[in-house]
């Protein structure tokens, strides 16, 4: 196993940083690999905003359902989706008197825009994720950078065609940090050959059973919580937080739907 | 520079492959690091369909926008956000009739879990495009399998609440090929701090500066065309895919909005 092939085995989440600053050498060597991430036909259509003002990580803190520990982290980026700095160029371009000249409707950035930058955002944040561990840097995806869009766009300023996708704080290790290495579901449930395969009940007891194992003796569920799915439905899925996200994700989808202009 | 850094820094997309397979062992290394991929709250929220069936493979030849290097990749992962697989789990498990029980609405799932899924798999998906680039495996996102969501969904037997975010290419790579370094733009327009600027045209023309010197000399923009951003808008943005891809994108919004049930 290459050293590459052994830091992505061995990566988890760090929310506990040590006071061991991140150098600017460290912090330009993420941000580098990041620029080098593959990008839809080099358009680079994702931009990252570096939070560094503490009262803006303390707002993100509470935006962002409440995780103090985003606040102590010592870098920490939001990736966006980035369609604007392309509308922009086409605008200071001359596009809209091109196409004026040669007869070519113009045409305002789609959900299709939208989701394609949104995969370069995510392509950057996880090269910035992979880059900072082979530096011995920790990180942490923070999804519900996806709640409070009217908020966000407020504080950081965002114009119509962006959205912050994903948010990862970076920081080194707390020492001590205890890390059991978290089961994910056996390969067959994530895996399939040519077709997609839903999976029956009993299906699902062998999908779930890595995890159940995993569970702290004496973990019990909560009074009246049966299982795995019964568990995270209620802890997470129906929570206020998922309510927010797909509030806030419908009220940016509007801005990149063309009939709402 | 440690090696995963020299790797992020060398990276380039490959579409032309040598005939060296990929071995058995190396499926499995790139597959088992893309297991390890960070996931919101280890809920693993997307799937892989591998496609090894040549009549498939060369159907998303035709649906990619006609790409015909996919059919010739040894190794061919779409990557679906997935949200069925706790659904299913859901119903399964019993989790409408605990909330009988106790009150509590259900709900279908939303925009809002739809990122969150598309993250994860975006996040796989560029886990495995590293671990492969460890072993000398070279790869092409795949953006275009955004569009034509209709065919895709009948083509994999996709259910509802799955949805293919993107697709990645890998095999070894073609001997002699020629790979210039391709620039993006400077950090300064990729990067910002606290708050997100907008760029006037000056600032513009110093962002494309890098990539209009990377034009190989005498390469002149095509008639009526008089700068990038043009040529990108009439070159991609108004082509028949990007048109293809929000209409595609929107239909496939429709199973994520709870209006619509």
């Amino acid at each position: 196993m290459n050293s590459t092939l052994e830091l992505l085995a061995n990566r988890h989440s760090v929310r506990a940083f040590s006071e061991q600053p991140i150098t600017p050498e460290e912090r330009q060597a993420i941000l580098q690999a990041t620029y080098r991430a593959p990008t839809a036909g080099n358009q680079m259509l994702y931009a990252i905003i570096e939070v560094d003002d503490p009262a803006v990580k303390q707002r993100l803190v509470e935006t962002c359902d409440h995780q103090p520990f985003i606040a102590k982290a010592p870098l920490v980026l939001v990736f966006l989706a980035d369609y604007q700095r392309w509308f922009d160029a086409f605008i200071h371009g001359g596009v809209r008197e091109r196409c004026a000249a040669v007869g070519q409707e113009f045409r305002m950035p789609g959900p299709g825009d939208l989701f394609l930058a949104s995969c370069d955002a995510l392509i950057a944040a996880q090269t910035a994720v992979i880059a900072a561990e082979s530096l011995g840097i920790g990180s942490c995806y923070i999804g519900d950078i996806l709640e409070n869009y009217e908020i966000h766009r407020e504080l950081f300023h965002l114009p119509r065609y962006t959205f912050p996708v994903t948010m990862v704080c970076f920081g080194h290790p707390a020492p001590l940090t205890h890390q059991r290495r978290i089961p994910r579901f056996p390969e067959e449930f994530i895996l399939h050959r040519n077709t997609y395969r839903r999976f029956g009940p009993e299906e699902q007891e062998a999908m779930f059973q890595p995890l159940m194992a995993a569970r702290p003796s004496g973990h019990a569920f909560p009074e009246g919580v049966e299982n795995i799915a019964q568990s995270l439905f209620f802890r997470k899925y129906v929570a206020p937080f998922s309510y927010e996200m797909t509030r806030s994700v419908e009220a940016m989808l509007k801005n990149w739907t063309p009939e709402e202009d």
